[in-house]
C-alpha cells in the first residue's frame, strides 16, 4: 500500500443492527483503483453473519493494522467484543452497547494518532448503550468529551445544504438559556468552514430565529435582536457572506431551494423536523469543530429492518464521500 | 337560488396581493350544478382589473344580497373600500390593509348571522395591516376576537393530515409557559372534533413533545411528564384514539406516512418547520373551536407574483373543500 493513501474507519456500529449489513454493501462499492481505503472497527462475530447472508463472507479480511486495509475487499479490525451468541440481532442489549462503544472509542484513538484519515459511524442504540452504563445522547457528545473539544455542532448535510444546530440534546428552556451571541457566531464560523471543506467556495449561511417569525420584530421574543443579529453582524464583519435571522418556518425550505448553502438552526427541533421531514433516509451527520473528522449515516439503528438483507447503504455511502472531501481539504480553516 | 343551498362567503384578501386573481380562478371552476354557493366580499375596484387580465370580467356580478349568489359565474359583496388609483399591486398600504380588515369583519358578520355557511379566507399581509394600525399576527386571532372565543386551534390541513398548534403567535419562553394539561387536552379534543368533521372516522391522534426527543424520558425537560402526559391519558379515557408523546422531529413524518391521521404540535415551530418543508403552498388553514367555519389558503399574499396571472388556485379551492366538508359535518360536535 502507498503510505499516503488515506484509510478511514468505519465503525461497525450496534451489532444487532443494520451497520453490519450496510458496512458490507457500501464497502464492496468501493473501487480497486480508489484513492482512499475504509476499514471497519467491529466484530467478525457479528460481520460474518451479515456478510454471510448476503453471499459475501469471502470478501472479509481481518486486518491486526488498518494500514494493511486492501480495497475490493472488506478490511476488519476484529475488536473481539461479542460472542457470536451473545446477542440477538434486531434487540437491544448490554452487550451490543458495550461493543459499540469499544469501536468508537478504538476508532478515535487512530484518527487521533493519525492512523486513521477520519472515522465514519453507523448507527448505535441508545437504548443499548444504556443498558451498558453509557449514558451519550448520542455520539456527537462521545466525539466531543473523547476529544476535549467544547465548540463544536451537529451538522446535519443533505442535498448539498448544511444545517448546523446551535443548540441539540437539551430541554428547550437549557436551550433558550444558551443561545448567546458568542454561541450564535462560533456555529456561524463552524458551519462556514465546513461547508468550504465540502466544496462550497463562498458559503452563503442563513440563520434562522429562535421564535415563530423570528419574534416578529421583537413582538414575539427578544433573542433575535439580543443575541443572533448580533451575532450575525460580528460575522459579517469577518467577510461572511450570512443573513438573517429568518423565520424557522421557511428558512428551511429556502436553503433547500438553493437560495443558501448553510443554515444554522436555533433549536434541535427546528433543523431536525425540517431534514426529517424532507428526508429521513439520506443525510450524513457531521460532528464539526473536532481536532478530527467525523462524518456518520443520518438514521438510526433500524431494528426492524436488521438481518433481513433490505438496509440501504446510501446513507453510509454519502458519509464516506463527506468524510474524503472533509479530508482533502483539511487545510481550509474556516 | 333554493334557499338552503350553502352559500360560503370569500374575502378577497388584500387587493395588492394574488387573492383577486385566484378567486377568480376558483370561482370560474365551481359547477352550474354544483350544491353550494361562493360569494365574494371584496372590492370591484380591485376584482374587475384582475379578470380583466384574465379575459374573464364578463363573469362578475355584483350582488347586493349574497343570498342572490349564483354559480358558473363570480358573485360579488362589493364593499368599496378601495378607489382604483389607491394603492399599487404587489405593494403593502395601509389603504389595502383597512380593506382586506373590512372585508373579514363583514364575512364574520355573515356566518355569525347565519347567512353564511362559512368564511374562506384569501391572504391577508401583516405590513399592510400594521399600516392601517390593525395590530394582529393573523387571521386566526381577529375571528377569536372577534367571536369572542378563548378555546380555539390553528389547524394546518395538507393531504389528509390535520397538525394543530397548542402555541402559535408569542414567544418561545412565553410558549412553555403556556403548555399545561388543560390546554393540550382542550387541543387534543378539537383536532380531533375537526378531523371527524374532515371525514375521519375515529382519528388516529399523534400528540408531539415539546423537548428534544419528547424528553428522553426526563432527561431533557419534564414537560412531557407533567403536562403533555396526564393530557393525553385522561383524551384516552373519554375514548379518543390519542397517543404520544412523540419527539417532535419524527412525529409528523409518521403522520404523513398515513400512521396518524392528526398531530397536536406543541410549537408554531414544530408544525410549521414539517409542513411547509413538505409542501409550502397547497395546505388548508383552518381555525377550530370558532362557533363559525372558516378556512384558509395556506399561503401568503405573494406580492412578487401578484398581477401577473401566474398564480395558482389549489391552496383556495382546497380551502372551499374543507369548508364544504366541515358544513356538511357540522352536527358532529367532538
Amino acid at each position: 500500500m502507498d503510505a499516503v493513501t488515506p484509510i478511514f474507519v468505519l465503525t461497525m456500529g450496534d451489532p444487532a443492527g443494520i451497520g453490519p449489513e450496510i458496512a458490507i454493501k457500501a464497502l464492496l462499492q468501493q473501487q480497486a483503483a480508489a484513492d482512499y481505503r475504509v476499514a471497519v472497527i467491529g466484530d467478525l462475530s457479528s460481520l460474518l453473519p451479515a456478510a454471510d447472508g448476503l453471499g459475501k463472507a469471502a470478501y472479509i479480511r481481518v486486518v491486526t493494522d488498518i494500514r494493511d486495509a486492501m480495497p475490493g475487499v472488506i478490511p476488519l479490525l476484529d475488536m473481539k467484543q461479542i460472542s457470536p451468541g451473545g446477542y440477538r440481532v434486531g434487540e437491544a442489549s448490554a452487550a451490543c452497547g458495550r461493543a459499540s462503544y469499544a469501536y468508537i472509542m478504538k476508532s478515535i484513538e487512530l484518527a487521533q494518532k493519525g492512523i486513521a484519515a477520519g472515522v465514519i459511524t453507523n448507527p448505535i442504540n441508545k437504548e443499548a448503550l444504556k443498558l451498558a452504563g453509557i449514558n451519550y445522547p448520542g455520539h456527537t457528545e462521545i466525539f466531543a468529551d473523547a476529544t476535549g473539544v467544547k465548540e463544536f455542532s451537529m451538522l446535519f448535510y443533505l442535498r448539498g445544504v448544511g444545517v448546523a444546530h446551535v443548540t441539540t440534546h437539551c430541554s428547550l428552556k437549557q436551550a433558550i438559556d444558551l443561545i448567546s451571541p458568542a454561541r450564535v457566531l462560533s456555529h456561524i464560523r463552524l458551519l462556514n468552514g465546513a461547508m468550504k471543506r465540502l466544496g462550497v467556495g463562498t458559503p452563503r449561511i442563513a440563520v434562522g430565529g429562535l421564535n415563530p417569525h423570528a419574534g416578529e420584530n421583537g413582538m414575539f421574543g427578544d433573542e433575535e435582536r439580543c443575541m443572533i443579529t448580533p451575532a450575525i453582524e460580528l460575522a459579517r464583519n469577518e467577510g461572511l457572506h450570512v443573513s438573517g435571522p429568518y423565520p424557522p418556518d421557511t428558512v428551511f425550505m429556502r436553503a433547500f431551494r438553493h437560495e443558501f448553502d448553510g443554515v444554522v438552526s436555533m433549536l434541535h427541533d427546528h433543523g431536525f423536523v425540517a431534514l426529517k421531514s424532507l428526508d429521513f433516509e439520506h443525510g450524513v451527520n457531521i460532528t464539526i469543530g473536532l481536532p478530527i473528522i467525523r462524518t456518520s449515516v443520518g438514521h438510526g439503528t433500524a431494528f426492524d429492518k436488521a438481518g433481513k438483507g433490505i438496509a440501504s447503504p446510501d446513507s453510509l455511502l454519502s458519509a464516506i464521500s463527506a468524510a474524503r472531501l472533509l479530508h482533502k481539504n483539511r487545510d481550509i480553516n474556516r
